[in-house]
């Protein structure tokens, strides 16, 4: 049975995923220097075959994921209107999705088939549409939602998500953008299930009950 | 030199100290059963004499703290003008503290001496004179900032805390009172020093940079 899954979702010890003032030279913002810092040397031990808490995590769920979605905010630094097109994401050419990737949007814009596999859908759709899209489209692998806060929290509301994997990276923001927040009652129904901690991050993972 | 410190002090994975509601049958209101198990066992374990990471945490201080702040909130489950005076806390005739212990209220009433060296005096003072009375009485050890949330915050926003233990427990709230939550810039001028996670608890240690 395919999942919806949130993995690798990381926060500072105050609760924020990303800090004040996106923009093209801060993805997240101001504040959040360091956030990701387990994820580049996990990833670095993944390569070398070392191993570790933060390899293991990160490389969970390589082969069972087929889908993404994310924020338009995940996508790019622009707000309204596209100014023009060329714009195609932060991660160069070749981003690191290798699947269908939905971006979830008030301005949709043509389909983008990027090298590697990747392909960016631009859908102003329901998220309950999109998340129909993403699962047919991972033919019974797992869809991850990918972020940023608002689109986790969006589909946390409407009870969507099946598991959340959330990193706690040992640094404070003091603003910006937080994971748990805006969410009614849309952890009513899920529980903490773990949490390990590495020297560089903390491990929650987050279940149904 | 005597440092100014918020220790033992207990969130969610949400982020909340206390759920919403807080009353006579529920000291830290709902949704946050379990906030404190990680304390209690860890109590259990230094007692009989384990030891283990959780009880290593909340015996480091117990010769060098001389006094305690809290606000009245942690004192009490009332609101507004004491309707009489016969509350005494939610600790029994002999609360934990054994010394003297300053309660931030708009509403002063006469000092209360406890049994085992406890005396709570209530004050409307600043936050600031309230910590030269808690330095001088502490006579040359450690000041703790007890509680609630909204106590914590304006000692951080007036920069005024040297360290802060917190930890997180694994649950989920949904709602309630933030820690890291109305601090302005108060986290500007500190770091996260240390993350260590046991089965029951994830110990964040917090000084400044």
């Amino acid at each position: 049975m395919a999942k919806v899954r949130v993995e690798n979702f990381t926060i500072t010890v105050d609760g924020f995923s990303a800090g004040v003032n996106q923009r093209m030279d801060a993805p997240f913002g101001d504040g959040v220097d360091g956030l990701h810092d387990w994820m580049f040397a996990a990833q670095d031990d993944k390569a070398a075959g070392r191993g570790g808490i933060d390899a293991s995590y990160i490389g969970r769920y390589d082969d069972t994921t087929g889908a993404t979605i994310m924020g338009r905010n995940m996508f790019g630094p622009f707000r309204g209107p596209w100014e023009d097109e060329s714009w195609q994401g932060w991660w160069g050419d070749n981003p690191p999705y290798h699947r269908d990737t939905f971006v979830l949007t008030h301005h949709p814009r043509p389909t983008l088939p990027m090298k590697g596999g990747t392909t960016f859908y631009f859908t102003d759709d329901p998220i309950e549409q999109v998340l129909e899209r993403a699962l047919t489209a991972a033919n019974g692998k797992d869809v991850t939602i990918g972020g940023g806060a608002a689109t986790v929290q969006q589909y946390l509301r409407a009870g969507l998500i099946d598991e959340l994997h959330v990193v706690v990276s040992p640094i404070l923001a003091g603003a910006g953008e937080r994971l748990f927040d805006n969410l009614a009652d849309g952890l009513g129904n899920y529980r903490v299930d773990s949490v390990v901690s590495s020297p560089k991050a903390t491990h929650v993972q987050i279940v149904r009950r």
